[in-house]
């Protein structure tokens, strides 16, 4: 099929060249063209402009924010004026539920087909194509893109018609991680102060209950208050929460846990700057215990 | 070793049953004696008193909560006073901080030795010996007890020569299950309200990124909301939360989520009873969405 | 001084009446025209549409929330295109801070002048000139409205050259308002299942420390849990934290007792609808302890 | 009447001291001597010992909390131990519900009486005479002591049979002074944010809505971040937090923003350490948001 690629960065670069490894025809786009050298070295066909990516059977898109991705789809040159009818987008980024239910209707009344196509995991993960990929959208639509989907991440989860639905996911699972990481924060001060290691905590409950890779991860970096350089910036985690906020308001959702952990992100962000690792969080517990920072 | 073994509820039959399997002599002691016959009748010997059970190289005790374990080692018959010296108390009830440190001051002026070794898992875990167990004290005490605890689970985390941090662990254990209930139960009435089952999205999570026992098994009951009977006491998981503030309390270690599920969990006990199983918990955040109950 | 007054609701009312009362000339307009017969029998002249109402040295804008703003000032009809260069806009609406910045850019641009002023009262004080006015913009622009917002209030204050502070100033007003009745929830929960009417808590509070109209007015309210009839909807209530959230979120400013209160909010509306006071934030802690309504 | 005062603290000896201006024989007994000079020096008699101090109608006891109350009474030279059977123990110590539930039933074993009165205000309401009184216990002894509550207050409430709930009402009113100064942080966080001066808010508040003593005071210390030295020890009110979460523990009733609170105090503990006043509570939230302290 006929691919193309919009938003080439740390997720975007490496899902490209996924899709040009399944032997896809890739035209890759982003605003900073540097990002294109290495997939157009690997064979992907450069596009000047949005226009030019947008002349493919699917185009997807990447990047970080709402605001990134309106930028993408609106006027003139964006992908709503340019996407041929019958072409479908594939929506990869995490963006807001309320903005996905938008650009489900308009490209519907425009003869596109839109899907809301979100992934978990990190950028290694991107790159290796063990993404695991929830996709919603218009059953047939979803059938012909699976393919595409399928080359990117290790499973793909199709959940259902309303395409908003992957994005709540999305939103849904980023929660859980925050939740894994408050918990962890709380209960390692908690133990550090008393005495035992926070990594010999967290060993016991990697080896017992909580032997999932999220405890791993994120247990290790709190447990070493490890939060620079930012793998995965304060910001963009916030910028999660809050989406999830949003949507949960709109629904009538109370989310307390959500809430008191949107708070102490906007704590961070506040107090440590936008250059830290979302795995902060986990900091603050340390913190607010008066526990000094070995790395200080 | 000639054992001693008191409490013999559904979690203690089953460590009591794995000591004897392992060729120990068992004095199985319980104050409503019917539940000893089932380990008599496999050959352990019956404890008319607890002043009996403690007639061994060392005694567990595994009962529901402060109150009952201090009834068990206080008085003329108890524990404390019945002891012979040298030997050793393994306390497996997940108590207090505060009441571990007591106990473990109070038998090395006994001149006896104390190892507080709560354990995770459920009745079933306990019947198959796949406990996880967590035990601190000194390390040579530890050392002799050691097959004991083998003998009982999967596996056995030595912790440090401070009994009452294994206590804390344990607690700290139970808040970071209670934090998966709560964050499960948040992120499903929001996606529930939103269109998608339960189900659905727990198994996204399950198979990616949060594949743990945990997730899997009370995920399960909170996407079903199956609060009953009660496998785990609400009241109980509402005393360990409520231990666990106690001591982040006293060491001065601030814990917004764990306030937050214990009031949760009052509102549980106020308002759905004592018969209900702890993960009732997940629960309140579709009450709250006004999301009528499938079982109702 | 010839006014324009758009938005005849139950503040707008009042308001509108006292300005008429001061002398002014009034020309009053409401979407559902019924609403301004009352006035005009008192000397107001109707306008047919807001082109016709922003014939005036200023018009005021009152209506219940961003949407309702954004509906009166946008469009070839609208405030921003119908107000001559020179008049000023006096927005009374509780609206957002974003939303009253972008009006001050835009009136800016446009040539006129606008003035943030919220007020604090209910209808009840609306209708006898006792709202407590707070306004910011232009020094100069001020001092010429002052009459007209002296004339609607029993006091003005002044708080700067930023307008969107005076709408901040309003949100952070509510937000202490539902701190209080959220405190009160809980402490008279607390009290009345010890066995103290909440009525006698509520006296000794108000003839002591607590001797303020908010203690006496809400307290009696959550204390007989007599939410119904509405008299400020829970539904504009929760708008109101809402917008304090977004403002604080966007200032990153955490406040996670706004927070607490505003799932609260979520919960009203989810589970009573929106046919409620939103005092009844201040009765969910006797749900919550299982405390049958008095009333039901 | 002769009467017995333990306890000459900053509140204790300005209530003694109304005592002994209305005429009342008052035995003065502290643990530290010198506290009672001055009081003897107006004709207070000095009391050796607290079984001196019991030789009375009826004995005050005001310390800082339920370990100084237990040491009062306990011991064979206690208040228990040794005030006379008919006299009354009038306990004005801000103490645990549990405590005086404790004390009143073994009072009436002892054939003693128990009034349990605790009071609101600051030492300058001690020392004239212009404290709240809050009282419980059986209606004819509260008869016969409601002159000497009335010496020592502007205004006594008697609340019914059962002491402890004079108890939580205290309890309860500084959980509601606590409520007032997180939500005056907040809110003046965000203001202070946007670029109002907090006490240009807090003007507006004071003079509208929110006119009482509490708002006037804490509003203007949190203002000014003004929190040493210590009036009222932030150690002291979490304690009374602490026992407020107790009291509703053990009564089943969720308290989410007492528990917020009791949150942000041990953080204030842990990171500021006892000598600072409990109005920091209302500094917490600048700090969140990465405001400088205008102090610092």
């Amino acid at each position: 099929m006929r691919i193309g690629f919009i938003g080439l960065g740390h997720m975007g670069a490496g899902m490209a060249g996924n899709l040009l490894a399944a032997g896809h025809e890739v035209l890759v786009f982003n605003r900073s063209p540097g990002k294109a050298d290495h997939l157009v070295a690997q064979g992907a066909v450069r596009a000047a402009t949005i226009r030019e990516a947008c002349q493919a059977d699917a185009v997807f898109s990447m990047v970080a924010d709402d605001q990134a991705a309106t930028s993408l789809v609106e006027g003139a040159e964006g992908i709503l004026a340019t996407l041929p009818a019958g072409a479908t987008h594939i929506s990869s980024s995490t963006i807001s539920v309320d903005l996905s239910r938008r650009l489900a209707d308009r490209h519907r009344t425009l003869g596109q087909t839109y899907l809301a196509s979100p992934v978990f995991g990190r950028p290694e993960a991107a790159a290796a194509a063990k993404l695991f990929v929830v996709c919603a959208g218009d059953a047939d639509v979803f059938e012909k893109a699976k393919p595409l989907l399928d080359a990117i991440g290790q499973h793909t989860f199709y959940v259902g018609r309303t395409p908003e639905t992957a994005n709540a996911i999305k939103l849904g699972g980023n929660f859980l991680i925050c939740s894994v990481m408050e918990a962890l924060g709380e209960s390692m001060a908690l133990v550090s102060k008393l005495g035992v290691p926070p990594d010999t905590f967290l060993e016991i409950l990697t080896s017992s209950l909580f032997d999932a890779p999220i405890y791993h991860t994120y247990g290790g970096l709190i447990a070493r208050r490890e939060f620079r350089p930012a793998r995965f910036a304060a910001r963009l985690g916030t910028k999660d929460i809050r989406l999830l906020l949003e949507a949960a308001g709109e629904a009538r959702v109370p989310m307390p846990l959500a809430s008191l952990i949107h708070d102490r992100q906007l704590r961070i962000l506040a107090t440590e700057g936008d250059d830290i690792d979302w795995s902060a969080l986990g900091g603050l517990a340390f913190q607010d215990a008066g526990i000094a920072d070995p790395r200080a």
